[in-house]
């Protein structure tokens, strides 16, 4: 663990170069606006090591997949999020000698990401070989409000000389990922137009023939050019201004940029947008542009800030994981999804996963309107033709979401994961039932809900065998949460999640029934439901297998968990862990040890349906057994202890995600940032201190102060109510913004929360 | 399945050329002399489809291996046999237009592989554009009594007009793998020289470094050349010879070749060594080489002959596995073994299996001198410290020989079979105890054997687990020889070999004390050998867990068997097999269909432990469920079920694999040949019919007659004795060729065997 970022409670800030650590730093810096990002890098040459990376959200590539021995259902290609055309690209020179910093002096070294107003700014001193000094200010942003659109302020002060400044801003195409399976380039050149003022360049995608048009103008500020031309190479455009400083003097160069994509216009027009959007941008000038970037961030903070005083450490951590969320994803466009890794980096090619719907939903869903996590939503609904598809090549009935996908399609190839970690079904069909209860749009299941239910139960019934020895429905052969165990026979997770699935199904089925009989019978015409199927599901539903461990009292995550020899995490050498890094995948495979909350998981889903008693004795059971070597696995953990009381223990697992990135902790944020965990962070603070639960038609605060902070605070979008809970040493409150008064359950009591005015209790 | 040779008892031939499937036929046309080997292919240009390969015993490539994730523990690369320099092109031109199979009209082609004298022959006409015909033949073979040497005989006579002819010999060391996974290629130049009579090229293996020289010199008979010259270019050497032949005039041109490396001589001189080689075998000539060669195989064939009457295609089926057995390992260096596809193609990388050991070592141990099969443990004997490290590397202590190998290093990727296929170990152990029953060499274990068992137990004693609940020592997390299944607890096969393995190793280590102490106590000291732990095997081996299914009364392939639903194959849709090109992975795992021998390979194994309704119950339960999709699978089920008088269905299951290759019954043969899976239907024959069995320290023979044949005969050597057993209606003979008397049990009583003397029995 390596902590490189000083304590801030709206900065993050890297106080010298780090060359050693460029990465991390990369990583840490990344901004986005939903619609695309990058990492932290530098405008500037930089010879040092850097992973160069700009995403655009939903340009991917099919990479050839590389395995060892093929499978029958395994996909042919592994999509990948592609570095994208750099537009970011400044080269500098002063007095004719390049800058690079990896080559220069530099003194007074500042890279720092402003979380309120979501900017990357960095300030240093160049010093030449004559020891003449340059300030340099740079301040980069992807504006929220105009999604096409970033800007690049850089600011040369010679302040002891008068210097010749030659800027080059460029766009460049030639670009590739490093993570690429067999080195090949993804990217092919379409056309390209430089001018001394305005320049354009053009990309496809191979393949999948995604174009992208990157356009770009200049102004200059504090000095008039003494010259300027424009020149280019294959897939590169830049232009050059050159001028002249005196001691004192800033010159500016202001960098505008526009991405536009075949993904939002005809491929014919991405260049025509691109010029006419940096145009705009241009014309509105940085003041203008940056201050209504700024606004939409405070509406951001506004609506989902979380406050914690007395432990500036957390209170950064939060806000930079509520950033980092709103970096990658907008909502406003439904065919993107939350990669495991954002616009941060490559690893994980920025594909969809089921952290959007176990951890991302929640947070989306409380913090923003609630039209933002139906998009999350639709994106499975208009995924559901290959979800049917995915299960038709495994040879199941119904629709199976993949693991890991793009478009729908699965593009993950290990069978353990790909074709067993079948539980990825129900969180997805859990999603819409915790979108529905609430927001109370329940038009959503007559809508959409009710086809992607009806098609995962069809999956479930079809997957189940049944074992007439024992008279119950089985789930062989999967892969639970816990990803420490592989092939495994009867999951409690799975199986209790996916006879859910099937409950859940004729709940809502009986809903329609009476609420919207005539699009029932649509729905299951157009899917060809048989009336025996619904009855199959109850069936199942009823006789599923859930397997117990007598002697403990707990749910057993699999049929054989107990011939595992029963160890604690306690009883390792500290040298083991990670296992992950340290024991071979059998060793791991075979151990008690659990990577992420399986069990546990199940409690925090079905949260109402389990008492008090049990959860203790599973967290009990399983807590010891944890290794916790996936960075979604500690907030539920938190949430569970935080529930049956043990809230120094809900803190100390708090802590290992909460800082997660800013501190290094996994050693592998150099890669990218772990954006989905991010939310599970979140979570901890919101469910598991905070007591959020939804039960009963009912908003449900429970909340209670970790001993660490003085104070805590939150915001919540709830059925159109903006709510503040604060939880302060022996008092909570809660205040609604504006609004119509609302009932919620506060620490066990239905209150009324009238508009514009704060509710406060004391705490037990 | 496609039948394309014609049936011989000495000959497969391809009459008329099939270029759609001309990859099989030079599969099925591979020749070899255990040093190295190659395909069927032309000598002539091809531009048609076809896999050139040439294979040298021992060269081989560490390719980067490609695999979806890295977990620890993983071979960082995948030992390939590599595809060598070629040396057996002689490219050939008519009146000036270059010979091309695919582009001139052929007659009469007929490809053949004689399998008596172990050569490909060829002869075809080829009529020019003018329609002017000429009649060739050709000849190749690999020299068994000169292992580094082959030689090609080449014929042209035209036959109604005087053709100028153009013959070029050449040596090409611009080769690659197709299989290479990251399309690099693995050669580089070393030296290379061409004279007008002999020409020589040298080249090396990239990081493995072998230096491989290939020599070439050339005669010419019918004509005098009127022109000879040489060429090159980058790893190219060739020579011209340009002659005329007048109608009906023969011309031969005769191409020596030999190819030594750097495993036999000095890296520096290899060049000269192949000169030397090359330069002999002219000095001896076509007439003489060949007939040496051809004495060799002679010898082979009196030691190794199978005869079937009455069904000349069983006939030929045993012969061409015997061939091409012998084609691939002659045992006598004991640095090699015997890759699945041998030298036929680059499939499985030409690595070592436990096929040799449990499939193939009875193959050489019965036909060969004991030396032969001393070699095959051997080589295992010199790979127990790279074991060592093989386990170490998973965690555990003492050896776990690697799955697929080729010097020792595990190079097989799927964590499934390389971390959990380990009862691979007890085969490396069972083959030690099948040597020393058969050969009667103890010596082999003071030697060397007695090692390889400690270690091995050790393996087991630190890779069991102890489950207090059941007081029983279990094995978790392992793939059985049914690779249908993986991650499963408790494999009856692997805890039974395993708790034999324990055994063998006390009862050997017993042996010791009494016949050779000094040696035990030096072998113990150097392996640091604590007392408690031959105790401790002795608890596990007596305590292991056996899983067994009480209402069937059989052994318990794993433990959650019998929650599987209880198909059996007839029950499947024939469009669903096999299996394995139509079922998704993770249906295959769940289902209860076994792709090979798993309890049966333990009751093959441990044969006189079972009783017959043991063996009966348990195939009778498993057969049906086993779809055979590996072809090392049938043999056993063959045999067991010729053991318990179930003689049509051992018939049956023979046929599965008699004659996969030259039918090619799986549809896959164009990959190479299954070099292994042979030895196991040359089993089917002398175990499964001949009913031939150890134990009690006698040879046993206990033979049937398959209804469709009319007399089978096998040869036999055993302790130095030569028999003959021959089965016909209703009679059962056995003859010793030379040697002195020997006792043996013959259908249940013990006779004695005088030299050259015939016994016979009339058959039950």
């Amino acid at each position: 663990m390596k902590k490189i970022f000083s304590v801030d409670p709206w900065k993050v800030t890297e106080m010298d170069m780090h060359p050693q650590d460029n990465r991390l730093a990369e990583s840490v810096m990344s901004i986005g606006n939903g619609h695309m990002g990058m990492r932290g890098n530098f405008e500037e040459d930089y010879s040092g090591d850097s992973l160069q990376g700009t995403y655009i959200g939903g340009v991917y590539y099919p990479d050839k997949t590389r395995v060892g021995w093929w499978k029958i259902g395994y996909p042919e290609y592994y999509a990948k999020v592609l570095n994208a055309p750099n537009f970011i690209g400044i080269r500098t020179a002063v007095d004719g000698v390049n800058v690079d910093l990896a080559q220069w002096d530099v003194e007074n070294f500042e890279r720092s990401l402003d979380m309120r107003r979501s900017c990357l700014q960095r300030s240093f001193t160049l010093v030449d070989n004559s020891g003449r000094r340059i300030d340099v200010a740079v301040t980069r942003f992807l504006s929220r409000s105009r999604r096409e659109v970033g800007a690049i302020r850089y600011a040369f002060t010679p302040k002891d000389h008068r210097a010749d400044i030659l800027f080059t801003p460029y766009l460049d195409g030639d670009v590739y990922n490093e993570d690429a399976n067999y080195g090949e380039q993804f990217w092919s050149h379409v056309s390209q137009s430089a001018d001394s003022s305005t320049s354009c360049l053009t990309m496809e995608t191979k393949k999948t023939a995604f174009v992208v048009s990157t356009a770009m103008r200049w102004s200059l500020d504090g000095a008039d050019p003494d010259r300027t031309d424009a020149g280019e190479k294959q897939s590169y455009v830049e232009n050059q201004v050159q001028c002249r400083a005196e001691p004192g003097q800033t010159v500016t160069l202001t960098k505008y940029a526009a991405v536009t994509t075949s993904r939002d216009w005809p491929s014919t027009e991405t260049e025509a947008m691109a010029v006419q959007r940096v145009n705009e941008a241009y014309e509105a000038g940085w003041d203008s542009l940056f201050d209504e970037h700024c606004r939409a961030w405070k509406q951001i903070w506004t609506e989902g800030d979380v406050v914690i005083e007395g432990d500036d450490e957390a209170q950064q951590g939060v806000r930079f994981n509520i950033l980092q969320l709103q970096h990658t994803y907008t909502g406003e466009d439904p065919r993107l999804n939350i990669g495991p890794k954002g616009f941060t980096g490559e690893k994980y090619g920025g594909s969809t996963y089921w952290d959007t719907e176990a951890y991302c939903l929640p947070f989306y869903m409380s913090t923003m309107d609630h039209s933002i996590a139906r998009n999350l939503l639709l994106y499975r609904y208009n995924h559901l033709e290959k979800a049917i598809e995915n299960a038709s090549k495994l040879g199941c009935e119904g629709a199976l979401y993949p693991m890991v996908t793009m478009n729908g399609e699965e593009c993950h190839n290990e069978w353990e994961i790909t074709f067993e970690e079948i539980h990825r079904n129900a969180a997805i069909s859990y999603a819409i039932f915790n979108y529905v209860r609430y927001t109370k749009d329940k038009q959503y299941l007559a809508d959409y809900g009710y086809e992607v239910l009806l098609e995962t139960s069809r999956y479930w019934a079809d997957r189940v065998s049944y074992q007439p020895r024992k008279d119950v429905y089985m789930i062989l052969g999967v892969t639970g949460p816990n990803e420490y165990e592989n092939n495994i026979n009867n999951n409690w997770y799975t199986n209790t999640m996916a006879a859910w699935n099937l409950e859940y199904a004729l709940e809502v089925r009986s809903y329609l029934r009476q609420h919207h009989p005539e699009r029932l019978r649509e729905i299951e015409a157009k899917r060809n439901l048989h009336e025996q199927e619904p009855e199959q599901w109850q069936v199942i539903r009823d006789k599923m297998y859930k397997p117990f461990i007598e002697e403990h009292g707990v749910f057993a995550q699999q049929d054989l968990f107990m011939d595992k020899e029963q160890l604690t995490v306690d009883q390792l050498d500290p040298d083991d862990l990670p296992l992950n890094q340290n024991w071979s995948w059998d060793r791991i495979l075979r151990s008690v040890f659990i990577k992420q909350a399986d069990v546990l998981q199940g409690l925090f889903f079905l949260n109402d349906r389990f008492d008090q008693q049990t959860k203790q004795r599973n967290f009990d059971f399983y807590e010891p057994r944890t290794v916790h070597e996936s960075s979604l696995s500690p907030c539920v953990y938190s949430i569970i202890a935080g529930e049956i009381g043990r809230t120094d223990k809900a803190y100390e697992l708090y802590l290992r995600t909460a800082r997660l990135d800013l501190d290094n902790y996994n050693n592998d944020t150099e890669d990218g940032l772990h954006i989905t965990s991010m939310a599970g962070s979140w979570m901890s603070i919101v469910y598991g201190f905070g007591g959020l639960r939804v039960c009963d038609d009912q908003l449900h605060l429970n909340p209670f102060k970790p001993a660490a902070w003085e104070r805590y605070a939150f915001k919540l979008v709830f059925r159109g109510h903006l709510l503040r809970v604060e939880i302060a040493e022996g008092k909570a409150k809660v205040t609604q913004e504006g609004g119509k008064p609302v009932d919620i359950v506060f620490l066990g009591k239905t209150v009324s929360v009238p508009a514009d005015e704060t509710l406060e209790v004391d705490l037990h």
